[in-house]
C-alpha cells in the first residue's frame, strides 16, 4: 500500500546526466529516467509496451526512448512514435509518463493522478549547492518495507540504544517526549535539550556545556526528513517559550534532509545529506559528521532489516505503541488516508 | 504449461559416456538419462519410489540404475527389480520410463505418452559429424521461460537492435517481413538479403557486395529452429521467384541447429551448433563464427531475462504484436493445441 | 507440525557463556537463550513486544535483557519491567518465557505449555564430561526438514549405501531387519552383527574378526538418538537370546548421542557427539571416530538435501515404506499424536 499523490525522490539530480537511463522502481512501479537533449527530466514506465522489456536497456534518439528488443520509439509522452516495418501505430503503444521535476538536488517523480502533480507540494529539501549550509550526501538500500523506516525516523527514541556508540545520543531521546504537531502533509517534532544530551556532532561544532539545543525537524509524505538543529545561549527556551527560535539566532547550526522511498513492498532506498551551517571550519565539520552519519545509519539498517526479517517470519500481534510512538501513530493514520481507498487517496 | 507428445532436446549426446548419470529437469519432470552396457540411452523418472531420493546420486549396475540411499533398483522399463531385504516387490514400486533417442548429435526425450513416442517426429537437426558442415557447439541456461526463449528466435526482427553489435545486421531485419509458412510441427520463415545487411559471419565467409543471401528456418516444437543462410550470385531471386534455392548452387552457406528445452517454468536450456559449409577454410570460418554467435547468444540471454524479470515483478497488460510477430503468433497457437487440453495434446 | 510437549536441544551448553544472547528458531518459535547472573538459563521470545525487534541485538542488564531499539526491558519471566519515558507499562508487554534446562551438555527448550515442562522428560542423553567415555562432539545445519533427518536415523538400511565409503558399513543393514520395540516416547532399535558388517570404527577400536558387536538406540521424541555399541565375545548373542548384554561385559564400546531440532519447517539443526568407552587409547580413537562421523554425516546431508530437494519441486505419490521402515512409521505415528491436534498433544 502505497500513498498515491505525493512525490517520491528517485535520485540526486546528479547522478542522471545526458546519457543515463536511470531504471529504479517506486512503489512498484518500474520507472526509468532520462535527460531530453535541452536537459529536462522525463521519466516514462520502464516497460515496453510491446513485450515488456525494459526501456533502460534501450537507446535515447533525440528526445526519445528506443526499446532495443524490437525497436519500439517512444516519445517524452509516452507515445509510440515508430515500430519498425508498421505503417499504423496503434493507440495502446503507449508507456506511462510520470510528472517528474528536479528540485533541491533531487529528482522527484508523481506516481499517481498526473492531474494532480503540483511542484508545490515538493518539500522543502535543501540543496547541496545551498550556501547557508555545507553538505555531505549517500545512499542506502534497505532490505526492508519503507513504513519500517519511516517509524525509525518518527521515534527519536531509539537514539539512546541503536545511536549510543555513533551519535553518541544521550538518554534524554527516551525518556523526554519531543513536541509533536500535525501539519497539513505531515508531522513537526521539537525538543530542547543540552549538548551533552544531543550528539557527538553538535559537540564537534562546538557547543558549550551550557548552551541550549533546538531541533525540529518535519517529516511529510511519502517519508521526507527536514531537520534542523541550533545551538543557542543559555536561557534561550525559557525566554522563547513555546515560541520558535530563529534560525540566524543560533551560535551554530546544521541541516539534514532525508528521503525514505520505496522501491518494492520489501525493499526501499534511503537518500541523506547533512552537514553544518557555512563557516571557516565547517568542511572538516561536515566531514567528521559524514563518518558519525555513516556508522548510524548502519546501525539504523541493521536493526530495521533484522526487525522485518523478524515480522516477516512468522505470525506476531500487533505493535503495542507507548507515548513516544505519537508522530508514529499520526503519520501512519495520514499515510492511510492518502493510500488507494483513503479518504485523501483521490485516485487516478 | 508444455507441449506434452513431443521430441525435447536433453543433452549433447557426447555429454552422456559410458558412466554419466545424467540429471536434468524437462517440461517440471524430473528425468536421470543413463547408458545401458550395450551403449543405448535408458531415461529414467530422477526420484526413487521409496522416499524420493534422485537417482542421478545412485549407481548403475548392469544395466539398473541403483538408489544410493535405501538401495531400491530399478531396471530400464523403470521397474524396481530389487528392495533389499524384501522378498516381495510391490506392483507400485515403479518409476516412470521415458522414450529416449540419440540422433543429430542430441539426446531427444518423449515426456508425454509413450505410446506415440515416434522417432520420425524427431526434427532433421544436422549433427556435428555431418561432413557438409563444419560445426561448433555450446548451450546456455537461462532463468527465463522457454516461451520468452522461442519468441525471441521466432521474431528476427530484434537481430537489427539487440544485435546490432555482435552480428552487425542490418536494419532490414526490422523494417521488412519474413515469408512465413505454416509446416505440420512448426513454422518457417524465409527472406532474401543483400550480404551488408545480413551479419557480419556472412561476410567472414566471403560474400561480394553483390550477392544476395537467401536465410530459412524451420522452427519446430517445442522449440527447435534448424536454419540454412546460403549465398547467391546477383539475379537469382529475381530468377527463382518464390521457389527455393537449392543448397547446392550456393557459393557458400552455413547451417545452425538450436533447441530450447524447458526445465522448469522459470528456467531453460539453450543448445546450439554453427559453422559454414565444409571447405578449405571452413575450421577458421567456423571458429570466427563461434567466437560472435557466443556474443549474440549472451546479447539474447540479456534482454530475454531482463523481460522475464520486468514480466514477474508485477501486473502487466497482454503483449502488444505487429505484424512481425506472425510467427510467434502462429507457433504460440500450435503449442497451445499441442499442451495439456489442447486439441493435439492426445494426452496421455 | 511440530511435537509440542517435549524437550528441544536449542545449543551445546559450552557454547552460551555468561555474555551470550543466543538466538534460534526452534519450531518456527523464536527464541534467545541468556544467563543470570546467577548462571541459570533463560529462554524468551527473541521478538521485543513493542516492535519486534530481536532481542538477541539487546542488552543485558543485571539478570534482564534490554531491547536495544527502544529501549524496552524484560525480566527473565517474560514481564515488561521498564518502557523508557513511561509510567505505566500495560500488561499485553511481556513476551513468552520458556522452559529451559541445561543437562547432558545440551541447552533443552520447550516450546509447548510450560505447565507440563517436567525435567524429568529430558532424555538421558551422555554429557561430554561423562567419565565413561571419551567423546568429540560437533553440529551440522541443514536445509531440510527435521522428519526427513529423523527418518534417516530410524531406518539404518541407509548405512550400506550411503556410508559404503564412511563407515564401512556391510549389507546387512540393509538386508537383515533389527528388532524394533515401542517405547513410551520414543522406539528402541537393536541389532546383533559381526565386525566385518559394521563399521570402520568399531574396527579402529579393536574388534576382532570373531567378535559380536550388539548396537541398540533409542529414539525419543522429538528427534534425540541415544546409541550404545558393543563387542562381546563370540557366543554372545546365542547365549542371551532376547535378553539385553550389559554394558560393563562389553570388549570395547562406544556411545554416541545425537539431537535433531527443526528451526523451520525447511531447516533444521543437528548436534552430535560420539566416542569410544574410556581406556589409554581412547582420545586416539576419539579423533579418528570424529574424522569419520564428520564424512558420513556430510554423505546424509548430502542425499537428505538432494530428497529434499525434489519433493519440493514438485508434486509426487506418498512415500512407499517397506519393512526397513517399520521405526521410522512407528516414530511418524507417536509423532503425529503428539503434535496438534493429536491425542497426546495437550496443547498450550
Amino acid at each position: 500500500m502505497y500513498a498515491l499523490n505525493c512525490w517520491y525522490v528517485a535520485a540526486w539530480e546528479r547522478d542522471i546526466d545526458a546519457d543515463t537511463l536511470f531504471a529504479i522502481r517506486i512503489a512498484d512501479e518500474p520507472v526509468v529516467i532520462y535527460r531530453r537533449q535541452d536537459g529536462a527530466l522525463v521519466a516514462l514506465e520502464n516497460r515496453c509496451r510491446h513485450r515488456f522489456a525494459p526501456l533502460s536497456l534501450g537507446c535515447r534518439e533525440g528526445d526519445d526512448l528506443r526499446c532495443m528488443y524490437h525497436g519500439f520509439r517512444f516519445a517524452p509522452s509516452g507515445r509510440c512514435v515508430e515500430i519498425p516495418g508498421e505503417t499504423e501505430i496503434p493507440e495502446l503503444a503507449r508507456v506511462k509518463a510520470y510528472p517528474v521535476v528536479a528540485r533541491h538536488s533531487w529528482v522527484w517523480v508523481w506516481i499517481g493522478d498526473p492531474a494532480q502533480a503540483d511542484p508545490a507540494l515538493i518539500p522543502p529539501a535543501v540543496g547541496l549547492d545551498d550556501s547557508r549550509w555545507v553538505l555531505r550526501h549517500g545512499q542506502l538500500d534497505y532490505e526492508a518495507p519503507y513504513q519500517l523506516i519511516n517509524d525509525n525516523l518518527l521515534d527519536f527514541s531509539h537514539l539512546s540504544f541503536v545511536h549510543r556508540s555513533s551519535f553518541g545520543a544521550g538518554m534524554n531521546f527516551a525518556y523526554q517526549r519531543p513536541r509533536v504537531t500535525r501539519l497539513p502533509r505531515g508531522v513537526r517534532v521539537e525538543r530542547w535539550s543540552v549538548p551533552r544530551n544531543v550528539n557527538v556532532s553538535l559537540r564537534i561544532s562546538g557547543a558549550a556545556e551550557d548552551n541550549e539545543v533546538y531541533s525540529s525537524y518535519d517529516f511529510l509524505v511519502p517519508g521526507i526528513l527536514l531537520m534542523f538543529s541550533g545551538v543557542y545561549p543559555r536561557g534561550t527556551q525559557q525566554r522563547l517559550g513555546d515560541a520558535t527560535p530563529r534560525m540566524a539566532d543560533a551560535v551554530s547550526s546544521n541541516f539534514t534532509s532525508q528521503a525514505v522511498t520505496p522501491m518494492t513492498a520489501e525493499t526501499s532506498r534511503y537518500l541523506f545529506s547533512w552537514g553544518p551551517n557555512a563557516g571557516p571550519e565547517a568542511g572538516t565539520q561536515a566531514d567528521a559528521m559524514y563518518q558519525v552519519m555513516l556508522m548510524a545509519f548502519g546501525e539504523d539498517k541493521a536493526i530495521i532489516e533484522a526487525q522485518h526479517r523478524t515480522m516477516r517470519a512468522g505470525p506476531h500481534p500487533a505493535p503495542l505503541p507507548t507515548s513516544a510512538d505519537r508522530a508514529v501513530l499520526l503519520f501512519q493514520r495520514l499515510m492511510r488516508t492518502m493510500s488507494p481507498g483513503g479518504a485523501e487517496a483521490r485516485e487516478a
